[in-house]
């Protein structure tokens, strides 16, 4: 089959063998990909963020082909990315999404969804209701990362919340806390990224504005030093600091005013995927806003090149 | 009076006036000190980790000689060492020790307790119950700051629970946590802090024995590099890291980390008096077990040097 290949931190065009699952992997299904999406933890696994080998991608929209349990056959889903053990201390207290023995579809050690056909275990698939569409549900994982916050973190209606950065994850994670009715504020570098939060009525807020020590919350989606200290001179004392992106390397920071304001930091990753489909379901929530432009999987490297440019939200890949 | 005074990074004993009160500083009261204790955080600022001129201390418990309120008057107390604006945001919002506008005894703007008389607003005052001695009652402030851990995060009695640091505030958290019926262990580098621990049943566990990943709550109380990675080696995905101490300068961190393991770091503080006086009232925490000498105000000088030697716990100071 057609996939993309990552290796060596380069990515291009192969042709692979076609994953076999039905009586060799228990209980994992084949899905048939209808698209995929680029995230920046794709563009970062090009750029050496961590050392993979495989098929990259792990937004994806897709038809079960093949699966022991027949009644997922024919299914469109959508696939919860850490594959996991079920047996560790992880897996048994409920976190399995940190599972020990995990791999992670694209990311860790499971070829992902940037090719014709990706495999899953049939416990990660989520059936896509019929009244979402195929370029609605292919946002299912971010967004369910957005609502990880939440699941983190009460955010109150009465609570000033910042968000800093207003890209992929951004605008999802805007378009969620904008729910709660929480005073929010969103600090969007680009035009096109400040234009879809004001079509939906979310406020947008300039460096400048940003009152010091005044946020009971403040998401930190950039990634960048920059971000994190912008977020840690606006968040208030006994104020809770979520970080929603990686950062590369390390990062100096002083601890010591962290214990004198008594602020709580959050590293904050995937999230639960019901809720994601049942807002989008309800129209609630719309990424296809996101939607820059979509690419054939024969024009991946082009997708990824996009992609990678400055202010392009949302660019997907066909297979 | 006789008073320890701190300038330029240097202790001196000095002649210094008496503070006045009555009909100068509404609202304050004049306190005669019994006792003050050394606390980490002033061998600090000798050191230089904060600009303070003035007099250094604010563990202490005294006698009220002077105050607007008569009641007060004879009141054997201990005094919270924020004195607060009552006005500001976070006053208004219930986070007084944050209050924008705070002096702080001894550290900030306001004379401490290394002297013969000190002054605090009446509202900071706590009155001593009859059955603390003052050896156990010059605690009531490291201990409460003991216990503003489980202000801010849920301790259960089922964690696992990992102190890392048993010196002065660190047998104290010991010994709070402990109560808790948690599966507590502690680092602890001296045999003389060990032996403390032991006493009261209190387990503890060598750097070696610490299982990486797995502890539901990890208190950091060392103040240094070291501490703190052992602390993110140690603690579990979705893990609560207290910090309750403070770091020298930055400190570079792998944020990325914290992000995929998705770990809640919390910064701590000042704590609550009442819980403090209740629990050594009730004989649960018994801090006197700390004391290592008592030196008089005179020889404050030589106290401070002991004080800072390696593993000493408590050294007392009386005027």
């Amino acid at each position: 089959m057609n996939a993309l290949w990552l290796e060596n931190n380069q990515i291009s065009l192969r042709d692979i063998p076609q994953p076999q699952t039905t009586n060799t992997i228990k209980n994992e299904a084949l899905i048939k990909i209808r698209k995929a999406g680029i995230c920046s933890t794709d563009l970062e696994l090009v750029k050496g963020y961590y050392p993979y080998t495989g098929v990259p991608g792990h937004e994806f929209v897709g038809d079960v082909v093949e699966a022991d349990d027949a009644s997922w056959v024919g299914q469109r889903v959508v696939g919860e990315i850490n594959a996991v053990c079920n047996q560790c201390e992880q897996c048994l207290n409920g976190r399995s999404t940190h599972c020990e023995n995990r791999t992670v579809l694209g990311i860790v050690n499971r070829d992902g969804v940037f090719a014709e056909y990706t495999t899953l275990p049939i416990a990660n698939l989520h059936k896509v209701p019929d009244s979402v569409p195929d370029e609605m549900a292919v946002f299912t994982e971010p967004l369910a990362a957005a609502l990880e916050i939440q699941e983190q973190v009460q955010v109150k209606p009465t609570d000033r919340v910042l968000l800093i950065g207003a890209g992929r994850l951004g605008q999802l994670i805007a378009q969620t806390l904008s729910l709660i009715g929480c005073d929010l504020r969103v600090v969007a570098r680009h035009k096109h990224q400040q234009d879809l939060l004001k079509t939906r009525g979310i406020r947008i807020i300039s460096e400048e504005e940003i009152q010091p020590w005044r946020w009971d919350v403040v998401v930190e989606a950039t990634g960048s030093p920059s971000g994190f200290s912008l977020a840690r001179q606006a968040i208030r004392p006994r104020g809770t600091l979520v970080l929603k992106s990686t950062y590369k390397g390390e990062m100096s920071v002083n601890f010591s005013s962290i214990v004198v304001d008594e602020i709580n930091i959050v590293g904050s990753r995937c999230g639960p995927f019901e809720p994601a489909l049942r807002l989008m379901e309800s129209k609630q929530v719309d990424p296809t806003v996101l939607i820059d432009s979509e690419f054939t999987l024969k024009e991946a490297l082009k997708a990824f090149e996009h992609a990678a440019e400055t202010g392009v939200l949302k660019v997907l890949v066909k297979p």
